[in-house]
C-alpha cells in the first residue's frame, strides 16, 4: 500500500546491526534535504532507536486528532520509537504489538508531501522487517555492510529477505571500508576492504560506494550533529547515486506496466 | 527452568548488533575450554548466526531419537541456527515459531555435562530474547558494547531488559575500545574510548575490561580460526573474570537462599 503523498519509499537495511545503517540513513536524509528534496526519515529500529541521538532531536511528537505530527531535524521530517520511549528503558514487546506500531508509523503519521521517505530498518530478518516491507509499497532497498565476512554473510541474508518479498535492491554500500591513521596518515582497513563490492558483483547488484570509518562521522552521530549538515563529499556522491537508482527503478516499473498493458 | 547437566548458563547480549558479541562469545568459550572446563556455545542469533563461520564448523548436526546431537569446534560443544539453515537464505520467521526453536535449542539438544553454556544472544530486546531469558534459568548476563554513545545507548536498554526479567548482570565489556596503527604504532580510538567503563560505573555494574579493535581478531573470526585457539592474553583475562563473577553470583544466591530459609 502506498503512503499518501510519499513519492519514494526507500528501506535501508543491513542484516547485521552495528554496520552503520543509521549513520548512512541519517546522513543520506540530511543530504537529500540539502539538495532541496522533501525528505522524511522513519526510524523503524524499535528496540535500538538511535535516530533521536544522532539527529539531536529529543521531544515528544504532538498529535492532530488521531494522527501523530512528526518532528523535524536539519530539514528532515522525523519519526522514531525513541521519541515515544525515551531514556534507557527497554521496549520488551512481542511481534503483534510491533506490527501495530509499524502500521501507525507508516500510515498514522502526518508525513505530508515527501519526495523521499527513508526507513532505517531494524537489523535482521524478523517480525518487524516483514511487517514493514509487506505493508508498505517500498520503492527499493539499500543494503549496508562492512567489509568483514561476518557482516557480508548477514548482508546476503538481507538481500535474500528483500528478494523473497519482491522488494528491488537499489544497491549495496560498504561502510567502515577503510580509515586513515590520524597520526601517520596511512590507510588502514581494520574490517578488511572490498568485500561489499565483491559481494554486490557476485549477486548481480549495483555497488553504490565505499564510506570510510571516520571518527568525525562517528562523533557527528554521537553528538547529534551529523557530518552531512555542513556537506560531505562522500554522502553527496551517495545521495546522487540513490536519486539516480530510485529514478531508474521507477522508470523500469513504468516500462513493465506499459508492457503488461 | 534449569537445563539438566548445565552448571552455569551465561547470556552474552549487547542491545546493538555489530559490537562484537559473537567474537566475544566464541573467544570466551574457546578460552574456557582451553582452561579445562566443559563448555557449550548456543548461537541464538537466529537471523544472523555467525558462530558457524567464526568457529569454522559447517556440518549438519545429527539426531538421537528426537534430540539434536550438537557439533564440536575447538573443544566447544556447538549449536546454531546456521547449522540448520546454511547458506544465504534469510530465515523469515515470526515470533511464535522462534520461541519453539529456542525451546528446542535449550532443552532438545544433547548438551551433556557442561560447566558453562554460553548463549550468544541476538541483538535487541525482542521476542527471541524474551523467550530465551524467560525460559532458561540464566545464571547471569554479560553485556558487550563499543565506546560509541550510540552503542552505549542500546547497551543500557539491554541492561534494563535483563533487569526487568531479573537476570543478574555479571559485567560489561567494552569492545573496539582502541586500536594500534600497524604503521606508526600510535594508539587510535575511532569509536571513542572509556564509555563502557563509565556506563558500567554509572549503572553500578562491574566493568570486565576493554578489548582492542584488532584486525587479527577480526580475521580470526572471518576465517574460522579465532585468536583464542592459540591463546590470547586479553581473552584469558576476560575468561578468568567471567569465572570469578559467575562464582560470586552463585555464592550470592546460596546466601540468599539460606537467609530466606
Amino acid at each position: 500500500m502506498p503512503i499518501p503523498g510519499v513519492k519514494n519509499l526507500i528501506a535501508i537495511g543491513s542484516g547485521k546491526g552495528g554496520v552503520g545503517k543509521t549513520t548512512v540513513s541519517v546522513n543520506l536524509a540530511i543530504t537529500l534535504a540539502r539538495f532541496g528534496y522533501k525528505v522524511g526519515l522513519l526510524d523503524a529500529d524499535v528496540y535500538g532507536p538511535n535516530v533521536p541521538l544522532m539527529m539531536g532531536v529529543n521531544q515528544t511528537p504532538g498529535a492532530r486528532g488521531e494522527r501523530i505530527v512528526p518532528l523535524t531535524g536539519y530539514g528532515v521530517t522525523l519519526m522514531s520509537m525513541g521519541f515515544l520511549n525515551p531514556g534507557d528503558g527497554a521496549l520488551v514487546w512481542r511481534g503483534p504489538r510491533l506490527h501495530g506500531v509499524m502500521q501507525q508509523f507508516l500510515f498514522g503519521v502526518e508525513w505530508g508531501e515527501l519526495d523521499y521517505l527513508l526507513i532505517d530498518m531494524p537489523p535482521g530478518t524478523g517480525d518487524v522487517q516483514l511487517s514493514l516491507i509487506q505493508t508498505a509499497a517500498i520503492t527499493g532497498a539499500v543494503v549496508v555492510t562492512t567489509p568483514s565476512d561476518v557482516s557480508l554473510e548477514d548482508a546476503r541474508k538481507a538481500v535474500d529477505m528483500f528478494s523473497q518479498v519482491r522488494v528491488p535492491i537499489l544497491g549495496v554500500i560498504e561502510n567502515m571500508s577503510f580509515m586513515q591513521c590520524p597520526h601517520c596518515h596511512e590507510r588502514l582497513d581494520p574490517f578488511g576492504h572490498g568485500g561489499g563490492h565483491r559481494t554486490a558483483d557476485a549477486m548481480g547488484l549495483h555497488f553504490m560506494g565505499e564510506l570510510p570509518l571516520d571518527a568525525h562521522v562517528r562523533v557527528g552521530g554521537d553528538t547529534g550533529k551529523p557530518v552531512s549538515v555542513k556537506g560531505s563529499a562522500e554522502f553527496d556522491t551517495l545521495a546522487r547515486d540513490l536519486i539516480a537508482c530510485t529514478d531508474v527503478e521507477r522508470s523500469k516499473r513504468k516500462t513493465t506496466i506499459s508492457v503488461e498493458d
